[in-house]
Formats: structure tokens, sequence, C-alpha cells
């Protein structure tokens, strides 16, 4: 019973010491493993993009996501994500790069800081180039895969 | 003897309980007492930028924030932040309000989207009304307080 004893301390400190407070747990989260899962879902959304697949991007985003797009007000849920991004390769943007600068977060809650180049080139018009900045705030998901939850953008060029 | 290898037994389980797995721990923030800090710190920024007081607004952000603003490279560190906030004041930015939209997040991080109007009057120019959105993640601090780590915005307007 002694040893029955030890042993139940000995596990008991132990759990407790895995889940101390105070400070978020949440500290742990291994940040180079999740920037390569954000970069692969990247890689994932370029390659949608780049082939006009707004359905596939669209599917890269939680169900209830919202989008936060300069001059339009904010579009939330999924088919409307679907929708703005059908436009917006319609409208003529193409060649999309992400490349990602800053990873952080905790828990199921990642954050990403990156930076964007596309082609606007709408039909009969000149074809101009875009760069400018993102922010992402991505949520795990329960099979471990990340999702966009919320996205936003600007041009680092004038207004035109 | 028996009684105490009981009474373990009730902590161990009653332990590791409160740090169960799988699911963020962070899950338990208290997302309405959270809302409420991050209003609290945007009425000091609201407050703060419309006094003309750039010093006091970047004393809002994290040391190592990031500034992302419209028609820019992206901005880093209270000094740099402080420069533009300022140089947006002296542009002619003023009566700025902020309206909470979501919040969400998990340990230490907290994720808002917001709305925005402002007032543009440069000096010997027309007014003009700008509204936008935001998206801020906040990091909260030791001594529990929130500031903003990750800062960016756009117009709803289009291209002016």
């Amino acid at each position: 019973m002694k040893f029955t004893t030890h042993a139940l301390l000995c596990v008991l400190v132990l759990s407790l010491a895995s889940c101390a407070r105070p400070g978020p747990p949440s500290e742990a989260m291994d940040l180079a493993q999740v920037r390569q899962a954000l970069e692969a879902a990247n890689a994932k959304f370029v390659e949608a993009f780049n082939r006009g697949d707004a359905a596939a991007v669209a599917a890269l985003y939680t169900d209830d996501a919202t989008l936060l797009p300069p001059s339009s007000d904010l579009i939330r849920g999924r088919q409307g994500l679907q929708d703005f991004w059908s436009a917006a390769m319609k409208a003529g943007l193409k060649d999309v790069a992400l490349t990602t600068v800053d990873v952080w977060g905790s828990g199921d809650t990642a954050c990403e800081i990156g930076k964007y180049s596309v082609t606007v080139q709408p039909e009969g018009q000149e074809r101009r180039a875009d760069s400018g900045k993102y922010l992402v705030v991505w949520k795990r998901q329960t099979d471990g895969s990340w999702k966009l939850q919320a996205d936003i953008w600007n041009s680092n060029l004038p207004p035109q």
C-alpha cells in the first residue's frame, strides 16, 4: 500500500506539473511545425487560386470564416467567400504568391503575417502588379489541420 | 493509509480531468470578459487618438507590435508605430470611432474583428468620411491587461 501511495503521489505531482498554471498552456505550441502547416495550406491556396478554382480556395476557410477585403464590407461564410474569390478571378486577379513573415499564437489559434503579390489584368486592360501584406487568423481543426478563420489584406501601393 | 490512497486517487482523477486532452485548454477563455477588456482598451485608443496623443496610442501596443497600414509596407516596433500615428494625425485623421464585432481566441492570444469610422481633413482640403474594418490580434500581458500585437485595416470605400 505504501508503494501504491508513493506511486500515486508521483503520478499526481507529474500530472499537476504537466498542466501547471499560471501562464497559458498553449505557449507550448510548436511554432516551427505550425508554420510548416500554414505554409502548406498557403501553397494549396495559391495552387487553387492560380488554376481559377474558387470552390477549392473557399474550402480552405472554416465554415464561418470572415473575409475583410479592401473596398468591400466584411463577408461571412464559405459561400460568400467563394463568390468573392470567383468574382476576383473574373476581374483578372492571377499569379498570386504568398510569403509567410511571422507565425505565433496559442492553443487552436494561430496568427500569420505575410506578404502577397498578384497580377491584375482585367479583360482588354493593361496588366499591373499589386503587392501588399495580410493578417490571417487560422483555426486548428479537430483532425489537426488548419483553416483560415479570418483573412484581411491591403496593398502597399498608393490608391489606384 | 487507505484513506490517504483514496484521497490521492480522487485528487489525481480531478486534476487530470481539469486538464483533460484533447482540445485546447485555452477554450476556457472567458470571451465576455476578454471582449470587455478589449473594448476598454479600444476606448483608450480612441480617446488618445482624438486628442492627438500618438505616444499614448503607441503605448497600447506591445513593444514588438506590427502595424500593417494601407499604402505602406508593414511597420514594426513601438517607435515606428508612434511615428506612423503622429503622421496620420498631422495628415488630418480625426474623430476615430471603433466598434467591436467579434472576439475569439485562446490562451494569451485574442482576435478582434471590428469596424472603424474616421474623418479625414487635410489642411486646406475638403473634409471626407472614411469607414472600414480591422483585424487586431491582442496579446495578454503578465499583469492581465491586453495590448495590440498586430493591427491591420482597410476601407470599405472604393480607392480615392
